[in-house]
C-alpha cells in the first residue's frame, strides 16, 4: 500500500483516528490549559507532562507506564457543604422507610426523617455509615445504578442551584485531557463509593468504570427467581478507599504506581507519599480551597477554618511543602472554576 | 493543515499511530486467526467481531464497552500436571523453611521438604492454600515482584522442558490481538494470584496490570525503617476469583458486564453466566482439552478422565449445550497449540 493511500485508508476499527490527530494536533498548537492562570504551578503540570513524554529524555515514561490518580471530592469536584454521596444517601431514608418501617424510630434515621438540618450535620461518621449500608445495600447493582442516575437527573446543589455532576473544576478537567492527550491513563481513586461515581465518571470526566477506583462494598452472584445470574450489592465494605486505602486500592486495581496523584486532604496524604516513592520524575498535587468567593475556604493551612469534610491540615501542608508537592490555590491558579459561569 | 501534510505529521502522544493502521490494515487483508481450523468456533469469533464492531449494526457495541474476558490456567496456557503458580510456591519452600525452620516438621511443608513426588500430587487444596499464605505473604509487592521474576526465568515445565511462559495456547493469543484490534479491551480474571499473572501478563500477553482480575490477598500500606513507603502483601485474601468470585471480581475491577468470555471449566462457569446474561450479541467459549497427543486430555465431559485441575464436567458440558456456549476441541479447532515448534 502507497503511504498515500495508507493514510486515506480508514480502518473500521478506528473511527476516530483523524479526530484523535487533530485533538492531539490542536493541542499542541494552543494552550492545553486554559483555565489555569500562568505560574509555578501550571508551569510544573506542563513541565511534568513534557519531561515525561520526550523519547530518549531522561525522565521519558513508556506509554503504558503512564497512570495518574485523581482524588475526586474536593480535588475534581465540589465538597461543601457536605459529599455529594452524603446527599444521596440522606434523600434515599424515606424511601428505605417506606419498605422498612421499624427503623422510623431508630436513629440515626429518626434524625434524618426529623428534616431538623441542624441536627442532620451533626451526624458522625458512624451515623452515616449506618444509613449507607442500608440504603446502598440489599438491590442489584443494576438497580443501584438506575436509582442513582434518578438522583442525579433532579438533585440540586443548595448554592448554585445545578445539578451536582455540574460543580466539576474546570481546570481540573483541562488537566485531565492533557495527560490522556499525552497517553496517560487517568484513573479517580475516591473516598467515595466506586460503584457510585462510575454512574457518572464517563459523561463528567471521560473515565471509564474500570479506571474509577473507590470505597467498594462486596457484590454476591447469584439468579433471580427466574434464574437470570445477579448481582447484588452487600452491606459489607471489602475496601475503605481512604487514607491507607488510596494506595492499596492502587494496587489491587491498577497494579501500577502512578507517575502523578492529585487530592486536596490528609486522606489523600499515603495516596501521594505513595505515588513520590516511585523512581524518576513524579509529580504530587493537592488542591487549596482558599476562594470563599467563587467556592469555599476551608482547612486551617494558611490560616482557614476547619471543615468537616477535606482536611486540608497544616500538618499536610507542611509536608507538602517538605517534599515538594504543588499546593494549588484554586484563588490564585484557577482563572474559572466551573465550565458554567455561575 | 492539507491532508497530506496531516498525514505525514506524526504526534509525539501517539507513536504507535503508524503501526496501528498498518496492523489493522493487514488484519483486513488477511486470516486474523491462521492457527484456527476452519469452522463453527472460528467462524463465531469472527461473526462475533464483526457484528459488534459494525456501525449502524443491530449488535454494535459502543467502543467503551468492548470488554472481553480470559480465564489463565487451561484457557491461555497449559494447568497440567498442576497449575504453574502451584510449582512456583512448592519451589519457594526451601527458602521459607530457611527462614522458618520451625515449619520443617509441620505438615503439608513436611511433606513438600520430603520430595516424595506422589505425596506432594496428593495434597490437598487448604494444604496449598497454607502453603501459599506462607509463601506468597510478608514480603513487598516489589520484593514479590522480583522473586516471580526470578523463577519465571530458571523454571522449566516437566514435558516441554521450556519456561512456563512458552506454554500459552498461540490460537488465544491470536483471538486476544484479534478482538483488541477491533477496539476491545481484553482482561484477565484467572482463579491464579493477581499479582503473580501480572509480573508476565504484559509481555507474554500483552495485558496491562490493570487489566488482571485475580485472586487478590489484602495489601498494607506503611513505611520501612527508612521512612520509605511500602506495600507489604498480607495473608489475608480479599478476593477469592474463582466461581462467583469471578463476576464478583469482574464488578469491582472491570465494573462492565463482559461481551465476550473465555474458560475452560466449573470455576468459569458463573462467569459465562454473567456475561450471557448481558442484552445483546455475546459470545461465551469453554476449551476442551481433548489433545493427549499434543498437550492434555482431561475432564469427564465426551468421557474423558477426570482431572484435579481444570475440571471440565459433564454438567457444564450440558449447561453450555443448552445456552448456546461454544465448546473450543483443541484436537478439531487448533491448528498449532503453541507458539514454538514442539
Amino acid at each position: 500500500m502507497r503511504s498515500e493511500a495508507l493514510c486515506r485508508f480508514r480502518p473500521r476499527a478506528l473511527p476516530t483516528l483523524g479526530l484523535l490527530v487533530a485533538v492531539v494536533s490542536a493541542a499542541a498548537q494552543s494552550d492545553p490549559l486554559p483555565s489555569w492562570n500562568d505560574g509555578p504551578t501550571k508551569t510544573a503540570i506542563v513541565n511534568f507532562v513534557q519531561e515525561t513524554t520526550t523519547p530518549g529524555g531522561a525522565n521519558f515514561v513508556p506509554p503504558e507506564a503512564r497512570v495518574v490518580t485523581f482524588d475526586q471530592d474536593g480535588t475534581l469536584w465540589v465538597e461543601h457543604p457536605i459529599y455529594t454521596q452524603v446527599m444521596y444517601i440522606l434523600d434515599r431514608v424515606p424511601d428505605v422507610i417506606a419498605k422498612k418501617p421499624e427503623l422510623r424510630h431508630v436513629e440515626p434515621f429518626k434524625t434524618v426523617m426529623s428534616g431538623d438540618h441542624a441536627a442532620i450535620a451533626k451526624l458522625t461518621l458512624p451515623d452515616l455509615e449506618k444509613i449507607a449500608a442500608v440504603t446502598l445495600a440489599g438491590m442489584t447493582v443494576d438497580q443501584f445504578n438506575a436509582e442513582v442516575k434518578k438522583w442525579l437527573a433532579t438533585a440540586r446543589h443548595p448554592r448554585w442551584k445545578r445539578p451536582y455532576t455540574d460543580l466539576v473544576y474546570q481546570p481540573m478537567l483541562e488537566a485531565m485531557r492533557y495527560l490522556r492527550a499525552n497517553g496517560y491513563k487517568t484513573f479517580i481513586v475516591t473516598g467515595g463509593g466506586q460503584d457510585f461515581v462510575r454512574v457518572y465518571a464517563d459523561q463528567v470526566y471521560g473515565v471509564q468504570p474500570d479506571q474509577v477506583v473507590g470505597t467498594a462494598a462486596e457484590t454476591k452472584f447469584g439468579y433471580d427467581k427466574h434464574g437470570r445470574p445477579i448481582l447484588m450489592k452487600e452491606a459489607k465494605v471489602m475496601l475503605d478507599d481512604n487514607n491507607a486505602g488510596k494506595p492499596e486500592g492502587i494496587h489491587l486495581v491498577i497494579g501500577r504506581q502512578p507517575f502523578a496523584a492529585f487530592g486536596n486532604s490528609t486522606g489523600d496524604r499515603q495516596m501521594l507519599e505513595y505515588t513520590g516513592a516511585g523512581s524518576g520524575r513524579r509529580l504530587m498535587m493537592l488542591v487549596l480551597h482558599d476562594d470563599a468567593q467563587r467556592e469555599y475556604a476551608y482547612g486551617p493551612a494558611e490560616g482557614l477554618p476547619d471543615s468537616k469534610v477535606g482536611t486540608f491540615t497544616q500538618q499536610l501542608y507542611d509536608e507538602a511543602k517538605a517534599k515538594g508537592w504543588f499546593v494549588i490555590s484554586m484563588k490564585r491558579d484557577w482563572k474559572r472554576i466551573f465550565p458554567f459561569d455561575p
